[in-house]
């Protein structure tokens, strides 16, 4: 059939096929995280082309294997990065991911220009309020403006930033912050919201 | 002597005792570095009282002595971070010792206070030139907006945040990019207002 319609089932092809999706998870210790883990088995469940990678578990010691990073990139449409927030930032793990992964003459210089045109969506559990995320709040600056680093990076790789996914009061400490229901239920809620994103990019 | 005038003794200590002075320097090679190694070694030949450690050579696999690390800055008066900008951040493995060495009860939270009233430096050196870090340069942000994370750690931990001492162009390129004499003038010029605004802090 494909032979008698080539051009038809080509453009069949190209407009049914579903966007290839990169999740990049970094969290130091991903089985006992109530929000992140969430988020990840609601993405595996979705109907969406997804391959996760925890980079954790994968590299616990960041001797990370930039070949084979890259070569997951290159296959990539969308790169979701999910992490939680540490220290207004991606944890180090996935620091060293960037630090290693997007090389000169690959993601940036005169030839690196292999992420071109992909999309990248951070995906962000906060542990502290909205409301601290403010000029008089204690954490005085938006989450928007302690991720001008983060925003900057997919701007030299020529990738398309999407502004984050993220959700504020996803730390659960029994008896002090948070119900684990609550942490479990906004997790269920930041799931759906990136899914939707996810959705409309494919 | 002491026994006889213990006030006045005690006072002359006071005023006249330099400030203790910790530098954690982070480079993933720092003996083929051209700009840090420079501003390293004058540190470590000027009057002031200073402690360097080279967190990437004392923990090659990140895996930080967590209790060690902290009684280092229990005993500093200023904390100097040295490191090379990497995606508009501290590199890995500085983030790494961010991220365990800034515990819950030790640098925040209700009993966290350990940190509170220590001055904290970031001397960094930055690849790209001047012009790049604004709107309508290549970088888009300046150094300031992009270390908002660093300086909201500061925040949070009490410590006392200075404007950060740095310099661009500090990368060197045979052939393509700066010459190595510019990078090493940069990085001695570098230096010297670090210790002039270290000086000012003893």
């Amino acid at each position: 059939m494909s032979e008698s319609h080539p051009k038809k089932w080509d453009f069949f092809i190209g407009t049914q096929k579903m966007k290839n999706i990169l999740v990049i998870a970094s969290h130091p210790n991903i089985e006992h995280s109530y929000a992140n883990k969430i988020i990840l088995s609601n993405l595996e469940l979705s109907s969406l082309n997804v391959e996760i990678c925890h980079i954790d578990k994968l590299y616990p010691t960041y001797d990370i294997n930039i070949e084979a990073e890259q070569s997951k990139l290159i296959k990539a449409d969308v790169v979701v990065l999910q992490f939680p927030f540490y220290w207004y930032s991606v944890p180090a793990a996935l620091k060293s991911w960037i630090d290693k992964v997007l090389s000169y003459g690959f993601a940036y210089g005169s030839a690196g220009d292999k992420l071109k045109g992909k999309h990248i969506i951070p995906s962000i559990t906060v542990g502290g309020p909205e409301e601290s995320y403010s000029a008089t709040g204690y954490n005085h600056f938006s989450i928007k403006e302690l991720l001008r680093p983060l925003e900057q990076t997919a701007y030299l790789t020529q990738m398309i930033w999407n502004e984050p996914v993220y959700t504020h009061g996803c730390i659960y400490i029994p008896n002090v912050y948070n119900t684990q229901e609550e942490v479990e239920s906004r997790a269920k809620n930041h799931a759906n919201r990136l899914i939707e994103k996810l959705e409309s990019l494919s």
